[in-house]
């Protein structure tokens, strides 16, 4: 099923409640566009590519909200809410490129309003059917790399709740599972915000595959100890060179990954990849909120003292001498990288 | 102040009770060896020392507490005791050689049941002062090694509440403070029990030493873009080639530590070196307990799904080439470490 989606009755863009999950699944139409703007703040919604399709429905929602009867006035109305929606997440990749998209359709479009709005809305679909296909790609390249049997470590939300269906390492997995290769998979809850147990292990129970949640710190022991096969996670932005962010503790899976031999593969569509990024010396990776860390409780007691203080970050860096592959929806890359992500990047202008 | 005291008024074993913290600090008092064994099964006294010398108090108790008159029957209640605190942990270091010595003393007696009785327990205050020694040379020898200014990545429950008082990584921290060194500790949660956020900051708290609670993923990141200069970690098993055993997620920090070029410091009392072990090839890791996997709430919320499995490890295996150094109480040992972990170690017979 699909994360977020175009409700025209209402009219409203519709999603899943990523906050409830996974004690609760529930749907959450945003009618205005500060509604959705406020979902991706409160992390209803989260995945730098959920994100990006749920502003692009944003756009559609204030093309048909808006009340406006005369061409400019509604190019206007576009241009605020497109302007709202970049300020929000300014430093991901799919939101820019894809509002601009949209809006390159707005500035040239000529004729009538409500042809306007039905072209947003095409234009949108359009947008939501290039990331399926793009997910289903990577998801059919990366299967080829499962063998049946294989027991899979994975961090992060790389399901279809960080895309809009399917999504990228999680996809691999799911696609190798329809296929009938009897998979495993050792979810790593990544602290703090646990998007692996909250939302991997979800997904995963959906789709039947079995799994077992682990530590972080558990990983090592499985890999150094030959039970584990691989390691899959996603990326948020890739360098030229391979280096890749990815949420907190990409790395250290990484590096002893790379200690114990066992391949790890970084799964992302080719939009992740940035072309004024030569390496992860330039991402720079700012201090993150502390609340998930300092808000813990085992069995209903606060695992920190109250006064306690934190230090988060959302991603670290992971350099690619520590990357076996990386798997895109135009192929799947090995070392060294620089070549293909130059050919699979997608330029700006 | 002691994790654990003997009180003669009750008698009773006293000691801090760890599950309520870092939320309420309570003394609790065991008035039989029951109670004692039952504090040690549920975890109301947790590290591997701190536990062996519970036992000893536990000894000390059956004592006390037993209304027999004649030596040969108050010796078979000691017999009965100590075969009972056996079973609870037979695979830790200190407990079977501390019950040892007290078993030694009370076999080889002859005289008044209650000179017995009062010898046992000052052949365990002996065993606690020998615990509170070391820990203290620890604390000095590896103090020697932090400078000022230092930023440390704490693993694991290392301080005085894993010991008897001081400790030891947390006991060269607060040592190295109290020489006006200042430093900033960087508290890993250790996952999935908590103790690092539950008790190493608690503990870090009540000597006013700052620091930052952190995801255990995030030891990476501060390592990779130089926001930490050191990290410290105790140890449960200390193979004879260097490798050790370690509350889960060690190996993955140490290997992090290496491949950023931050020495990684083991800390650990002499005892906890096993002669029988060539290396951490011969160290056997059990499945443990995952209530705290799935169990862990945010805000109130589950982070597991209701049915969801896991996979749980109490320690894991790092290799010696990972480890920059060995303190003990008899010296900081550098690789190769086979040689002074030989003379190190205490031969069981």
């Amino acid at each position: 099923m699909r994360t977020i989606t175009w409700n025209s009755d209402l009219p409203a863009v519709e999603m899943i409640d990523q906050n409830k999950l996974p004690g609760e699944f529930s749907l959450l139409q945003q009618k205005t566009i500060e509604e959705v703007a406020q979902a991706i703040q409160n992390k209803t919604i989260q995945g730098t590519s959920a994100v990006a399709l749920a502003a692009v429905y944003g756009l559609v929602l204030a093309g048909f909200g808006s009340k406006v009867t005369s061409l400019e006035g509604l190019k206007l109305d576009y241009q605020k809410a497109a302007s709202m929606f970049k300020v929000i997440q300014p430093k991901t990749r799919l939101l820019p490129i894809a509002i601009e998209t949209i809006m390159g359709f707005v500035r040239n479009f000529e004729g009538d309003p409500d042809q306007l709005r039905q072209g947003v809305l095409e234009n949108a679909e359009a947008l939501v059917q290039a990331e399926l296909e793009r997910n289903l790609s990577i998801a059919k390249m990366g299967a080829e790399l499962i063998n049946d049997g294989d027991r899979i470590i994975h961090h992060g939300s790389t399901g279809g709740l960080a895309s809009i269906e399917h999504g990228t390492a999680l996809g691999i997995i799911r696609y190798a599972w329809q296929q009938g290769k009897r998979v495993h998979v050792f979810v790593d809850e990544s602290r703090p915000a646990m998007l692996g147990s909250r939302l991997g292990a979800w997904e995963l129970e959906q789709a039947g595959i079995p799994y077992d949640i682990i530590a972080e710190g558990a990983a090592g022991y499985l890999m150094r100890s030959g039970k584990a096969d691989k390691v899959l996670f996603g990326a948020e932005r890739v360098a030229m060179n391979g280096d890749i962010a990815n949420s907190l503790g990409t790395y250290m899976l990484s590096v002893a990954a790379y200690d114990t031999g066992i391949p790890a593969y970084c799964v992302f569509p080719s939009y992740m990849i940035d072309p004024n990024i030569p390496s992860g010396m330039e991402i720079m990776i700012e201090n993150s909120d502390t609340a998930d860390l300092l808000n813990t409780q085992i069995d209903g007691h606060r695992t920190a003292p109250e006064s306690a203080t934190a230090v988060n970050f959302a991603f670290d860096i992971t350099p690619h001498r520590l990357i076996s592959g990386l798997i895109t929806e135009k192929g799947v890359f090995y070392p060294p990288f620089f070549r293909d992500l130059s050919l699979a990047a997608i330029k700006e202008r």
